[in-house]
């Protein structure tokens, strides 16, 4: 049994907090890694992330962005999945929820830090859930376009495992667009490749 | 065989280099996950390191951090790593020619990169390696901080694997000091309650 939070000084509950969030090398996606061909964990996709985000940058369609806070999203965008799980990009069932099962394992994991700084996260995971701000924007662009990246580098694992068509990878991931135009139109034409190389079906077979 | 990088537009380049790093997630440390009590890999490990910053920045030694440059350091510190593997805080063998593998890795790795981003990244590198600065000093508090944390949270297990005692941790880590005089307090405490709960010796057994 680990000590209540509220007993320890301020640096205890920031330890507590980066101990408890370890748990995100435990959480699988459907994405796999490309040499093992292993299903990726979130924390090692949310390190993918941020090296996108510094390598990538200078293609976000704001050209004063604020890489720092960018940055903090990613690193802090999937934790709450430690409590809510997975939500595959093509699961529309379990999406259906997912805003609330995370907004309550936001609650819970925040809530390990001292007040300031659960505010801080906090306010930093809903501009990411909001998508609103060029930050927020260029944040789930790179959160889309990664998992794109692997599945063209893997033969498109994810995407024949589940059954999923190119319509449905577009109307899934073309917010990238949002965030970075350029980004968008590399993925795109790296799709319509996949498409001629048979890695993504076209469209759904006739029924 | 992939396409020489020389062949390839900016973006395309960038690309590669995302593709390619991804084999970090294929490196294994000494230092095993909480839970699940697998080893950890090194993505996992930097993407921990990056969270540990953003919550522990405020204990910098030096008040005016430039968070963003150690973020973006930390990102890239373990990619050379790819080349030349993991070497273990305490294998002192190992150690003597690691500077010189590592750097051989990072010609060949921030290579892939059109050149400006390249010397930009090896610039990074070098100035974790050379731990002078004020960000490359908290980095590497950061860097040691996160696997005695792990160590602490399962039972001293990679110390206790490999017969390492307090005074060569305390060796191997009193550097978190130069970084941040308020973690190193904080861990050394931790270290000996290690200590007193059995965890990690307190000297060498007498031979
Ligand atoms: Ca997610």
């Amino acid at each position: 049994m680990e000590p209540s939070s509220a007993s320890l000084d301020r640096l205890g509950r920031q330890i507590a907090f980066i101990v408890e969030v370890d748990k995100l090398k435990e959480i699988f996606r459907q994405t796999l890694v490309i040499n093992s061909r292993r299903q990726e964990n979130d924390a090692e996709h949310s390190w993918h992330l941020c090296l996108v985000v510094i390598t990538l940058a200078e293609y976000a369609n704001d050209p004063d962005l604020d890489v720092l806070r960018v940055l903090k999203m990613l690193i802090l965008h999937d934790i709450v999945e430690i409590d809510a799980g997975d939500t595959f990009a093509y699961d529309t069932v379990g999406m259906s929820d997912q805003h609330e099962r995370e907004a309550r394992a936001a609650d819970r994991l925040f809530g390990l830090l001292p007040d300031d700084q659960a505010a801080d996260f906090r306010a930093l995971w809903d501009e990411f859930e909001e998508r609103a701000t060029a930050e927020a924007k260029f944040a789930a662009a790179c959160d889309r376009f990664q998992p794109m990246l692997l599945n063209l580098n893997t033969e498109g694992a994810s995407w024949r495992k589940h059954g999923i068509t190119k319509p449905q990878v577009v109307a899934r991931n073309q917010h990238v667009a949002e965030g970075s135009q350029a980004m968008w139109e590399r993925i795109s034409a790296l799709l319509d490749e996949a498409v001629a190389n048979g890695l993504l079906p076209a469209q759904a077979p006739a029924k």
